[in-house]
């Protein structure tokens, strides 16, 4: 009896192919098995962060995530990624599931993860973060000393919005994309618009930074972050 | 006339040398100088953890910072090596400092760096902070969904780390060393101890992995952070 294959959740980081860690190119070049999830039109974001790693000729499953937050189709589509995953892990294969940033930071990685069981062999190689990526190319600082840092999904409702942050040192926004004007106006009535600047793409080829008031009103910046620092740490 | 060098603000990662990224690899292999912080007995984590990448020869610069949080000593420490950094950097030579983790978050480096003044050209290397390695280590997902995340150092007074902890989904909370007990004495009010892990040297050579309460009473973990996830991501 063949023993089973482990399962690789492999960050790779926010774009810059260069921030890939060198155990996440050693997992890339030797798993059995590349998974990664693509978008309806077909596009992996972490494939092609990736792509100088993958050796030419591995094995890849493309896992066709819907980008719509309908509950139904997304389960589908994780319980049938899980289902041909377990085969291949089974079957004594090695599965390297590549996540843009972090495998466990806001990612789709712990979906699948839970799906598996708790019987399978899991390992995670962590990633440098969009939070991360963010700060070093505005040397805007995540935190320092006693500060809180507050890490933020825009898909809350407005209050909480709000509420979560008015009450940080330091907030950082994720996962803005069609949010941006409900995000944008919490911020405006937390008196924060202004110390406010959005990252597109942070690391990236396509990458942009715009203080927040400088993003025009029919706009909405895709695949974003916002960095909110209250004030500077001296 | 020379062209002044570059700063680079390179983050090293958590511990575990394969968590460099390739980028910080390349710095770190082409810099004029190479700069890290050590403590009062000439250890130095950074340095340890990019040992293997570090070329024979290169010119090092151990930067003594004092471990207590006395405000004189320190503001001279950084006044000091920032002036000797500067000195390289005139004289059109690269520096790379090597941070644990990442260079923005919660690290050295950006003292050192707002000393330089704006004409300085600094690039920052992100690295693995030591969130996504405990994460990675305990395989609890640090934020997923509509969760808030909060990072708070345990530096923070009882009532501010409480109200800090109570409010949020997933609580990291970093810096812990001796302000374990008042940590784990806030986490007991808050009715989270049961829901605390506690990882020293997470993805390091002499990494614990240990739920809060089992703890032993006059036990103090070292270099530690404490993971409270308030339920399930499901």
């Amino acid at each position: 009896m063949t023993s089973p294959g482990t399962l690789y959740g492999v960050g790779v980081g926010p774009g810059d192919p260069q921030l890939l860690t060198l155990k996440a190119c050693d997992v890339i070049r030797t798993a059995d098995i590349l998974a990664y999830p693509v978008n309806a039109s077909g596009a992996s974001m972490a494939r092609a962060i990736a792509a100088d790693v993958i050796p030419e000729g591995r094995q890849e499953f493309a896992v066709l995530l819907p980008m719509k937050v309908e509950r139904g189709p997304a389960r589908d589509a994780y319980d049938n990624a899980a289902g041909i995953i377990s085969g291949h892990l089974e079957a004594g294969r090695s599965v390297a599931y590549l996540c843009v940033g972090d495998p466990l930071f806001y990612a789709s990685f712990m979906y699948l993860a839970a799906r598996l069981g708790a019987d399978r062999a899991i390992e995670i190689v962590p990633g440098i973060t969009s939070l991360s990526a963010c700060a070093a190319r505005t040397h805007i600082p995540l935190g320092g000393r006693n500060e809180i840092l507050s890490v933020v999904p825009a898909t809350l409702d407005a209050d909480a919005l709000k509420t979560a942050i008015s009450g940080a040192d330091m907030a950082a926004i994720i996962k803005v994309g069609h949010h941006f004007d409900k995000v944008r106006t919490a911020l405006r009535e937390a008196g924060l618009a202004d110390h406010a600047v959005v990252l597109e793409n942070a690391t990236g080829g396509d990458e942009r930074v715009t203080p927040l008031e400088d993003v025009g009103e029919n706009e909405t910046p895709y695949f974003s972050t916002i960095l909110v620092r209250r004030k500077d740490l001296s």
